[in-house]
C-alpha cells in the first residue's frame, strides 16, 4: 500500500506553519493518508520549517539560492512525486515546473486572480487588499504553472475583511483558513480525487455547498443584529 | 419626520429585480424606512422597471440616450437626495456624479476590484469569472466615483462558484444575494449609518462577523461529508 503512496516535498522559506498543518493532517489520516511527507526544502538555512522537519525525522534540506538549479536533482534523489509550496519565495526552475505539471500546488493568501502576480506575497498582499477596500478576501490553492499565480484554481474560501483589520490581523485570519484548505487540497490531489485535466482545467473539484443567505439561521445574515 | 426622509431615485435599464428588492425592503421598514422611493428612471422605454414603478404609483420616467444630459435636471425636479443604480447601462453625466458624491450607490455582480471595468457588465462578468476558474465570487456594493466600478466599497458578500455552474446559473445566484445586500446598503446610507469620508474611505461599514471555519457546526466546512 505504501508503495502506491505519494511522496510529498514541501518547499518553505518561513516558519512553516502551513508545513505543520500539512504534517498534522497527514498524521490524522494515519494509514489512510494518501501521501508521505518525504522531504522539506528551504532556501533559508534558518527557516523554522527545517527545524520542524528535523523534529519529525523528515529529511530537511537547505537549498541556498546558488544551489537552486539543483532542486530537480534533489527531488529525484528522494523519489518525490508531488510538491507543495508553502511560502517558498525562490523561483522554481522551469525543468521542475514541467516535470511536476499537475503535481505541484501552491497557496496564495488572496482570491486570485485578484491581488496576485509579481511582488504580491506575504504582507504586501494584505496591504493591497486593505488599500482596495475589499470586504472579502481569502486563500487560493492552485496548481503551479509556468506563470506563477496563474495556475488552475483548485479551491478558494472566503474570509471577511473587518473594519478594524490591519494587514497583520488579516494575514493571521487568512492563514488560519489556509491551514484548513491547503492540507485538504494536498490530500485530494495526492489521492487522485482532484487532478489537472489535459485542457488545463481542474477535474473533480471540491463541491461547495453553502448558502450564506439561507433564511435560517438568521444569524448567517452578514448584517443581522 | 418624512421631511427628513431621503428621496431615492433608482436608475435601471432592465427588468428591475433589484428595484423590486429595494421597494420591498423599504416597504417592510414601513414608517421606519429611512428613504422614500421617489423616482425611477430608465434609458429604455420598455424596461420592466418603469412598469413596476407605475404599478406602485412611483414617478417612472423614460430617459432615452439623447436626453441623458438632462438627468441632473430631472433629479432636481423630484428633489432627489440619493441615487441607486440598478443595472443602469448609461453613463452618468459628470455633473450628477459630482452633485451626488457619497449619495450614489451601484451594485456590481463580482468581487471588485476583480472582474470590473469597461465592458464588464451582465453575463460578461460571470463568463469572465468562470473563465478564470474562480471558486468564490459575489456582489459588490460601492459608492459611484468618476471612475466607474472604482468607488469605495461598502459591502461584498461571497457566493460559491459550483463546478456545474453556467454564467446564467451563477448570475442567478449572485443576483439573489444582491437582492439582500443592496437594499440593506441603501437603507444604511440613506439613514446616515454608512457614509463616504472626506478621505474617500467608507465610514461606519457593516460589521462582518462570520467564521466559516468555526469548528461547529461541522457542516460549515466546505469539504465536509
Amino acid at each position: 500500500m505504501t508503495s502506491s503512496r505519494a511522496r510529498l516535498a514541501v518547499l518553505a522559506s518561513g516558519g512553516g506553519s502551513n508545513l505543520q498543518a500539512i504534517h498534522d493532517d497527514l498524521g490524522a489520516r494515519a494509514h489512510e493518508a494518501p501521501a508521505t511527507l518525504a522531504l522539506v526544502v528551504s532556501d533559508r538555512i534558518s527557516a523554522g520549517a527545517l527545524t520542524r522537519a528535523a523534529d519529525w525525522q523528515v529529511p530537511a534540506v537547505p537549498l541556498p539560492k546558488e544551489r537552486n538549479h539543483a532542486l530537480g536533482e534533489l527531488l529525484a534523489e528522494h523519489d518525490i512525486t508531488h510538491i507543495a509550496l508553502a511560502g517558498y519565495l525562490r523561483l522554481i526552475p522551469a525543468d521542475v515546473v514541467r516535470a511536476f505539471h499537475g503535481r505541484m500546488l501552491n497557496v496564495h493568501p488572496a482570491l486570485l486572480p485578484a491581488f496576485g502576480g509579481p511582488g504580491m506575497y506575504g504582507q504586501r498582499v494584505h496591504d493591497a487588499v486593505l488599500r482596495a477596500g475589499a470586504r472579502i478576501t481569502g486563500p487560493t490553492v492552485h496548481f503551479v504553472s509556468e506563470h506563477f499565480d496563474e495556475g488552475a484554481i483548485i479551491a478558494q474560501w472566503p474570509v471577511p475583511v473587518r473594519s478594524d483589520d490591519s494587514a497583520a490581523s488579516l494575514a493571521a485570519r487568512v492563514l488560519a483558513v489556509e491551514h484548513r484548505v491547503y492540507p485538504w487540497c494536498i490530500a485530494a490531489v495526492t489521492a487522485g480525487q482532484i487532478s489537472l485535466g489535459a485542457d488545463g482545467t481542474v477535474q473533480g473539484r471540491p463541491a461547495y455547498d453553502f448558502d450564506l443567505f439561507a433564511p435560517e439561521p438568521r444569524h448567517r445574515h452578514p448584517f443581522a443584529g
